[in-house]
């Protein structure tokens, strides 16, 4: 038998180590050393130990999470399989589900706003492929962002009926929607398959990747939810023709994080197109079709988003704390709850990056002339750099709420390079204040005097 | 570079695959076949694919969870450390925690009725230790079991406020108890680690042992809930010694459950000494100690959780559709439907149990002897074996749903031997039938005239 030995509270335990093997439909422990077996093996495992008082097992189960993120187009186009089957990887459940004659059924929710724009479209793809559907429009503001909301969602889907394993719920809209209705459909029967489509830059390269839900609860953020990603997230840049300019700069930020943590070629791009990409919406701009690949509307998106995926995927529960994702998320927060709705969550967001890097300059991480760039690059964004309401008070509270929430360690992104960062644990409180009166002086005037 | 060709919609894709490595705080995606690289490798992976339409990531995240079971005794003890570390297995961890000088906080859900008996025991154990605790008690039966319990337990964490990485919050009492604060704790700032203390037979050797939590909703039985096992389960028989005889009776049902599929030993332990066990409680004859290892008490729980873990272990989230422990489950949630609160779930489980031993024997897998011993075990138990509510007609309904709910197969666990079983799709009605006539004719007699 395989034994480890193991001291607690002073008893030195045997611990047996058992693998799990099925056969005949029955699941059997083996010791680790048992080299003859037949059968499936689990990837689980269980560890037994016994002491006067009793017997501990610890068991030890891996759950694997598959989920896939479409960048496409025509998203809403009958002839595009995208939307029904796109979250099907698998060749041979795709062709026994298309063989299938019995009727499919999908249930949508649909932010309020983006249902008068796109509904009809929804309707009619659904109505082409001959599926059987509901669609759901619902006001997915932050302020309705509650379990009323979600309890909604699952007294309409119970109503309407859907198969668990097949029929996954499509949530349409920004990230409140997607947010919600993940969290719903993560309660539903404890785990109902659902798809994510963005119709916010900030959603796209953002909520749609990752694995998060929730809903606010007790006047705080995303406080009650769950970490299971969707199936699929289907991403179409043509959503975000109707979005207002000032959404387009508030996804921008989250971009323009990714770039300054992670990637110099995306900095680059957004100091370079950026601002074009901002007149645009992330449309073509002629009307031959350009090359999906190449335009920077596409560059840009997917580079967002493999680079996002890159930090999730390794965490995707979490689990360290350490996250370069966080960059711009350690003042931001409070700023957002001290001035709701003034701001929306990226220019909140931006502003706390804004300050990090005079704090990374302070640091002598970066050079006067990469922050510079920096802040240009923002500025041309029509993203702000700086706000009254940030006070160096908030910025201290901000940190002193970081180190409660993250085990002790401060855990503060900042940029070493253009596209480069690392997370220090030691800036100094003076530091601190020193980058923000230089932050103050630099900016404050810029802001309140726009050239 | 790494290719895998895969077909989708008659488009050939070129599959890249990606390994994820950690260096200098950045995870970097690495073809797979690159070799050399400096940092840790994350077992997630990225697929990358594609086409003239977009590009397909596929990300593939596994989440390990960790839980620990401790049978023990003298759980309320103030010298016993397990109700407040028992849940660590790092032996640095624990140290860190026993040195830690910061007053530990704890909050408690207990049932209304086993508060009346134990809850000045719990308050003294958590003020014997100097920890901040707070006992919320409610009346959690399978009425009250719904989303406005879980709501008020949230509400109480979030005002009480506990550290979201060290302070799991602990659940005391029944299967409902452990269900709806798992579903609270599963919930809160995305997953808050829990701990389940069973006070009833079914729930020490059913409920604690698994991941599921949940919540009836729209008059369904745990329509919405989570797989998040607890960080822990403590299960100290003596809390059995204050419950109702009829409640021993329905924890054994489950336990005869485990021994018909998988242990003859367990079911020939229950023929011997399973009407003492129930007479007892199973709580210990004499008032020398017993040895913990070899006692019937001991012995026979040991081997319920052993067997339940060995089923539970490899399908945590109940990917895989054929199910051992579904044994007892096909027919029972349409009888309990019917009738509650008349029967107790294991007195459903148990019906189910003996009806599906019939059809077993129909089949020509049981002997009638081995039928016999265990319907005289299932009576020696005070289990109901025969209801008049099972009528032919719920029966088939039940095979029906069960065909609908599982991918269009039976899977249909039946004793093959005594402890031996196996999962069939291709049990005839007209099997179904005979059975059930048999099934009345011996044991409707039986039942209405008790000898």
């Amino acid at each position: 038998m395989s034994h480890a030995s193991k001291i607690s509270d002073g008893v030195c335990d045997q611990v047996t180590e058992f693998r799990l093997v099925h056969a005949d439909c029955t699941w059997s422990r083996q010791t680790a050393d048992c080299e003859h077996f037949e059968g499936r093996l689990s990837d689980a495992k269980i560890y037994e130990s016994s002491s006067e008082d009793g017997v501990t097992w610890t068991v030890v189960s891996p759950i694997v999470f598959t989920y896939r993120v479409i960048q496409c187009e025509r998203l809403l186009d009958a002839s595009n399989d995208t939307l029904l089957f796109g979250h099907i990887s698998n060749p041979t459940e795709l062709q026994a589900l298309k063989n299938n004659s019995k009727v499919m059924k999908r249930f949508i929710v649909i932010d309020e706003t983006v249902n008068d724009l796109y509904g009809s479209q929804v309707a009619a793809y659904f109505k082409a492929r001959g599926v059987t559907y509901k669609i759901l429009p619902l006001p997915t503001t932050e302020e309705n962002k509650s379990m009323t909301l979600v309890t909604r969602i699952l007294e309409e889907v119970h109503k309407f009926g859907i198969d668990r394993r097949t029929e996954p719920i499509i949530a349409i809209g920004g990230g409140v929607c997607l947010d919600i209705t993940g969290l719903a459909a993560s309660l539903y029967r404890r785990r109902t398959p659902y798809i994510r489509v963005p119709t916010s830059l900030l959603a796209y390269i953002d909520a749609s990747v990752g694995a998060k839900t929730g809903v606010n609860f007790a006047n705080c953020k995303n406080k009650l939810g769950s970490y299971i990603p969707p199936v699929a997230a289907f991403l179409d840049k043509s959503f975000l023709g109707t979005l207002p300019r000032r959404h387009i700069s508030n996804g921008m930020a989250e971009m323009l994080k990714m770039a300054l943590m992670k990637h110099r070629g995306l900095f680059e791009l957004l100091e370079k197109e950026g601002r074009l990409l901002l007149d645009s919406s992330f449309q073509p701009l002629k009307r031959i079709p350009e090359n999906v690949h190449s335009d920077p509307a596409s560059v840009s998106t997917r580079l967002a988003i493999e680079t996002m995926l890159e930090e999730l995927a390794p965490n995707l529960w979490e689990d360290d704390l350490d996250r370069l994702v966080d960059f711009g998320h350690i003042i931001s927060p409070e700023l957002e709850m001290k001035i709701l709705p003034a701001l929306l969550h990226g220019e909140a967001v931006n502003i706390d990056m804004a300050f990090m890097v005079y704090v990374a300059r302070e640091r002598g991480f970066l050079t006067e002339e990469e922050k510079r760039r920096i802040i240009v690059c923002m500025q041309s964004l029509d993203l702000p750099v700086w706000h009254s309401d940030c006070t160096l008070d908030l910025v201290l509270k901000s940190l002193t709420e970081r180190l409660k929430h993250s085990g002790g360690f401060l855990r503060m992104p900042l940029p070493t390079a253009l596209g480069k960062a690392r997370i220090f644990n030691d800036t100094e409180e003076s530091t601190v204040c020193q980058a923000f009166k230089k932050w103050c002086d630099e900016q404050c005037e810029t802001t309140m005097k726009p050239e």
